[in-house]
């Protein structure tokens, strides 16, 4: 982040016709926005799409999730024809949506806002082996680096992320407890809604899957590879994109802040564009969050994906810029100040 | 609340194409505007607007604020001229901005988008005698009142809260008080940032006027007239207003909170409209909320007033609603369900 141009939001802000302090949060946003645009005031983040990165995961067969596989076809489906809430939402804050296939287990057809990016039909199951190769893994953070670069052409000022993948929320789960260290049991949640028995089932087996490959957190790409899911490591790259562009990242919910532990792993610095749209339900996600020191805008028990809390989130993020930009100060106003 | 759309908008979002219960608090809200309107789906709460009611407190001679009296003014000149927070929101968010004048101490000249309806200039210091007569209270509820339906007649579908005037956190803490039955210091905060000598003295100022006074919150007005604060009467005119009319409120910080009281001592259904926008710093606002059995949206240490918080909460309040119309179901979109 540049000094100057945070330095700049910060003074400004305590001028601004307002007690000081009192925006809390959005004042930090606005600063770390103009310190990531080096410039002040930054740009409004709009127009903004949401990337929903789609993917299958081989773990599924472990029977971790009530969901049948083909449902991650399906809900691509659903948001292609403008379906699914992230649609809603989209449509009713003014985002674009696009839907990105890194690794779906069933063939799609072509379709408008569908973009073919398919490296393997869904991940291996990683409990009897790696989840994918290293050059798969590379390959789908290369996915997720042209999708921001592409969106940022296109004119957008701010990316959010999405997700869809039946059984994510295991995978993020195992990325969870190698990046921040925290037990299985603790950062591995219910999903969709599982009952006791499965939830059981599924912390066992992300245990079983981090005591075959051992991942180690220093090599990112290599716990990818073995443990980590195709939209996980798009997503990644999606960040690591965004913040070479000085670009915001609304981050959606677990498998976004599962991936921004990736991408930190890799740069630490992307962490710097990344704005935590809402905090999941799911247990992992605080985990995450907290080693990436975000905090969340919108905590509402939401455990959807999509990149529906990230959608949620933007309009707090675009008045946090906003104000930079049309508040007047003490002087300008004629408003009196504190006497103290 | 009717029960059958109620309960049409639970069995709906049973149905959508997401995992049960996985928009949280959005699909309460959406259940409380369904039962509200009396119909499935409600309409979406656009256009909106805020009503930034302005008043002075003649508690102010006590000593409570850093601040001039004259700010209420100026920031009023403010928001006439578009260069206030609420402001620069309302632009972000797409809503409309109407300042009424029911109680400032200065003379304020006519100026467009400024509804003039002032009862007295200021309220009169509570720690001296009644803020106001009972008839000056009424008349304030009225003011609110007729607010809301003016706008509700322009077309406006959600009516937001929004307020402006030096010390009024502290008439808000001695109605705070009152209904919650908490104590002083409990729920009498820093307002805008006060030192502790100042903040010591206020709540010392607020335990003289209830000691002075000893209001009955079985009688409301009575306890507006001998603590409160004009645009507190007028504020739970309007929720009051727009709870007739089944038009939702999305209600701003502890300024807000406190009115919702009163509103809800007059006539406790009407809390059933509203909709707290966010929580705010002040202390007292997390007792009156408790009290209303309403939960926050947002949470993001803001303390501004102005309706800040209720503006930035509207997005999230629409898109709760927006799902009911536009989400597709498992059968309308040949998505499987979880499988038992």
């Amino acid at each position: 982040l540049d000094a100057k141009a945070l330095g700049a939001a910060w003074e400004h802000q305590r001028n601004m016709t307002k007690p000081p302090g009192s925006l809390g949060i959005l004042e930090t946003i606005g600063a770390q926005l103009s310190g990531l645009a080096r410039t002040f005031p930054p740009p409004i983040p709009e127009p903004a799409a949401v990337a929903v990165f789609a993917g299958d995961h081989g773990v599924h067969a472990q029977g971790v999730s009530p969901w049948p596989q083909e449902v991650t076809a399906q809900m691509v489906g659903n948001f292609l024809a403008g379906g699914a809430v992230v649609n809603a939402f989209a449509k009713q804050i003014g985002v674009e949506v696009c839907v990105v296939d890194v690794g779906v287990a069933t063939e799609l057809p072509d379709a408008t806002g569908l973009l073919p990016r398919r490296i393997r039909p869904g991940t291996a199951d990683m409990t009897q082996g790696p989840a994918m190769t290293r050059e798969e893994a590379i390959a789908a953070i290369e996915v997720g680096i042209e999708t921001a670069r592409d969106l940022v052409t296109a004119g957008n000022r701010g990316l959010l992320t999405g997700d869809m993948g039946i059984a994510n929320t295991t995978a993020s789960a195992a990325l969870i407890s190698v990046f921040t260290g925290a037990d299985v049991a603790e950062v591995t949640g219910r999903g969709t809604g599982i009952d006791d028995a499965t939830h059981r089932r599924k912390i066992e087996v992300v245990k079983a899957a981090l005591a075959r490959h051992e991942p180690d957190p220093g090599d990112p790409i290599g716990v990818l590879a073995a443990i980590g899911g195709l939209e996980h490591a798009a997503i990644a790259g999606y960040i690591i994109g965004a913040a070479a562009l000085r670009v915001p990242v609304v981050l959606d919910g677990v498998i976004a802040g599962a991936a921004a532990l990736v991408a930190q792993a890799i740069a630490p610095e992307a962490v710097q564009a990344c704005v935590a749209g809402h905090r999941s339900a799911e247990p992992g996600h605080a985990a995450a969050l907290a080693k990436l020191s975000l905090r969340p805008l919108v905590e509402l028990e939401m455990r959807l994906g999509e990149g529906t809390g990230a959608v949620l989130a933007l309009p707090l993020v675009q008045s946090a810029v906003r104000v930079l930009h049309d508040v007047a100060t003490f002087d300008s106003a004629g408003v009196s100040g504190k006497t103290d």
